[in-house]
C-alpha cells in the first residue's frame, strides 16, 4: 500500500493486536516435516519423534509489561514464569518434563537478585516435577526479560487441541476466576498509594487470596489427573491467560462452533468478589476480562458428564452449539448477550 | 556476605560473565525425570520420548545487544536469528526439525518490520526444511527481543556431546574463521563514518565476504551431512558462536582433557586476513575471539581421519591431550601459549 506520495504506509502493531498481528505474519505458513503434527494455533506444538509426541511451548515475560517490579517479588516471579509454561503443556493434556530459561538482564540486577528468580523457578521445578535443562542468559539494556520454553509428553492418541468441541458439548472450567485480575488491582492501588505517601505501609492483609492468585498462580495438573482417573477425555481444552471470554472465542474459532455459557455458573470465589465490588467493578466481568487465572476451559461429551459431576474444582458453565449462534452469555437477569473478548492484549493500547 | 553494617553485599552480573552466573544459578541442578538424557552444558538439551531424542535449544538476541537496527537489515535479523540456533541443533550431530519464535517489540516497529523480519526467518525455516510452529509475540517498553527456540531430532546413538573427546583424538573446524567479526568492525566503522557526515555513501562494496558473514551466518548442516556420509561420528562437537579459542576450553573442559592446536593449521580466508591487517588486528586473534562464524568445532579419531582428509571443508587444526597439558596454541613463530577465551561475553564489562 502507498499514500499519494509514493512512501509506503506503515502499520501501527496497535492497530492489529496480538492475535491480528500473528495471523498477517504467521497466516500463510505451511509445514514440511511430517512429524510436526501441531503447528501454530494451539497452547503448544506437537511434534512426533516416533515414541510419545514432544509438546513444546514458550512465552515471554516482559518487565513494565507483564510484571512490574515495584511489587513483584523476584522469587513469585520465578515460579510465575515457570508455572504459566506449565499451564500450556496441560492445556494440551499433556505432562511436562522441562523447561529451558532464557535471561535477559540488565545491569541494574544483582547476580543475589538472579539466585532469588532462580529459587523461585527451581521451587516451580520441585512442585512440578520438572527438570531445568538449559538455556541463555544475556544482558540487555533496560529492564529484564524471561523467555522460558516447556517441554512436555504425551501420547499422540491423549493430546487435545481446541479444535476438537462438538455440539452440545458441555463446556466446563475448572477452579474459579478473575481473582488474579483482582489482585493485579490491589497492587497498582498499593503503588499509587505509596507514590503519593513513601511512610505508608501497604494495606494488604485482607487480599491474601486474590495476591496469591495474582503473585504465585498455579497450573492446573490436578485436573488432568482427575480427567484421566475419570476416563475422561476432553474434546477440546485450553488455559485461561487472557480471560474467559477470549479464551471461549479462541476455542469456539479453532472448533468450528459456538457457545452459550451461564452467568449464575461461572465458578467466582467470594474473596473476590469482595474486592471486584471494592474497586466498583462486576466480578463477571472479573471473570471474562480479567485474565491469568491459568484455570483450564475444556468441553466434554455429554455421556462423560457423570463421571466429572461430583468433582468440587470442575465446573460446567455452558454447552456448544453450532456456529451460527456465536458466542453468547446468559445473564442473571435473563438477557442473552454476545461475549467479545475484552481481555488483556500486550499489543493494543 | 556481608558487610560490616550487615547490609547483605550484592554482587556485579558483570564480575561473573555469562559462564560464572550460568555455574552458580544452576550449578546445584539435579535432573529428575528418567527421559532427560542431556541438561545444562551443552549446545541443546536432549529428551528421550521413546522414538528418536528430541534436542531442544534456545538463543535471544537483543537490540543493542546482539544487533545494532543501524546497519542489520530486519530481513537478515531474521535469517541469522533462526540460523544461529539450528546450528545449535547440528553441533549435537541432529537434525533441526521445528523452530518457535518469541518476539518482544516496541511500539517503534511497523507491522511492515515485522513481515520484514518474517521473511528472514522463513527464508531461513525454507532453506534448511524446518518448521516454524508456534510462538508468543508480546510488546516490550523498547527495542526488540528475539527469543528463538529450535527443536531437532537424532537417533540417541548418534547424539555427539562436547564431553566425548579422548586423549589423541584430531580437532578439526568447519569452513574458516573470524570473518564474522570483521565484518562486524566494518560495519561498526561506517556507522561512526555515517555519525560523523551523514552524507557521506557507506564504503561497503570492498567488504562483500566479511559482511555477509556477519549478516547472514549459514549454519553447517552440510558438513553433519559429509561427516555421515563418510561414517564418522565425532567424539566430540559444539558450535563456534564465542570465538574458537573459548570453545576449545568449553570442549576440553566438558570431556576432561587438554589440547594443542597450531595457529598456521587455522583456517582463515584471504579477504578476512585483508580486512583484519586493515584494521590492525592479527587474523588469528579475530579466528580465536572474533566469535559467530557458527562454524563446527569437532573431535575424531585417529582411525577416521582418511575418511575425511579430502574434505575441502573439514581442517584438521591440532590434537587432544591430556588434561594436564591444558589448552595451547602452537604459533607460527614457533612459541607454545595458552590458550585463553577472549571471546565475546555480553554479561562482562
Amino acid at each position: 500500500m502507498t499514500t499519494s506520495d509514493n512512501k509506503p504506509k506503515l502499520t501501527e502493531i496497535s492497530t492489529l493486536g496480538e492475535f491480528g498481528l500473528i495471523d498477517r505474519l504467521t497466516g500463510s505458513i505451511n509445514v514440511k516435516n511430517p512429524e510436526t503434527i501441531k503447528g501454530i494455533g494451539d497452547d503448544a506444538a506437537v511434534v512426533d519423534h516416533g515414541g510419545q509426541c514432544a509438546i513444546i511451548t514458550k512465552d515471554l515475560l516482559v518487565e513494565g509489561v507483564h510484571f512490574d517490579m515495584v511489587y513483584t517479588p523476584l522469587r513469585h516471579l520465578g515460579y510465575k514464569s515457570v508455572v504459566v509454561n506449565l499451564s500450556d503443556i496441560y492445556a494440551m493434556n499433556g505432562q511436562p518434563g522441562q523447561v529451558i530459561v532464557g535471561l535477559a538482564v540488565s545491569a541494574k540486577y544483582s547476580v543475589e537478585a538472579l539466585e532469588e528468580l532462580y529459587a523461585g523457578m527451581l521451587l516451580a521445578c520441585e512442585k512440578y516435577q520438572v527438570d531445568l535443562v538449559g538455556g541463555d542468559t544475556t544482558s540487555c539494556p533496560s529492564g529484564l526479560t524471561l523467555s522460558i520454553t516447556a517441554i512436555g509428553k504425551a501420547e499422540k492418541k491423549d493430546i487435545v487441541y481446541r479444535s476438537g468441541a462438538k455440539h452440545n458439548d458441555i463446556l466446563c472450567v475448572s477452579g474459579d476466576l478473575g481473582a488474579a485480575y483482582c489482585g493485579l488491582l490491589v497492587l497498582q492501588r498499593e503503588k499509587q498509594t505509596f507514590k503519593a505517601n513513601p511512610d505508608m505501609q501497604p494495606g494488604l492483609h485482607d487480599y491474601e487470596f486474590v495476591l496469591e492468585r495474582q503473585l504465585k498462580p498455579e497450573a492446573r495438573k490436578d485436573i488432568i489427573e482427575i480427567l484421566r482417573k475419570a476416563g475422561v477425555k476432553p474434546t477440546s481444552m485450553i488455559d485461561i491467560s487472557d480471560g474467559l471470554a477470549s479464551e471461549i472465542l479462541h476455542l469456539c474459532k479453532n472448533s468450528g462452533v459456538g457457545a452459550t455459557i451461564y452467568e449464575e455458573k461461572i465458578p467466582i470465589d467470594r474473596r473476590m468478589a469482595q474486592t471486584a465490588h471494592e474497586f466498583n467493578i462486576d466480578p463477571t466481568t472479573c471473570a471474562l476480562s480479567g485474565g491469568e487465572d491459568y484455570e483450564l476451559l475444556f468441553t466434554i461429551s455429554q455421556k462423560d458428564y457423570d463421571k466429572i459431576k461430583d468433582v468440587a474444582e470442575i465446573h460446567p458453565i455452558g454447552h456448544i452449539t453450532d456456529s451460527g449462534q456465536g458466542e453468547n452469555l446468559f445473564t442473571s437477569s435473563g438477557q442473552l448477550v454476545k461475549l467479545a473478548a475484552q481481555g488483556w492484549d500486550a499489543l493494543k493500547k
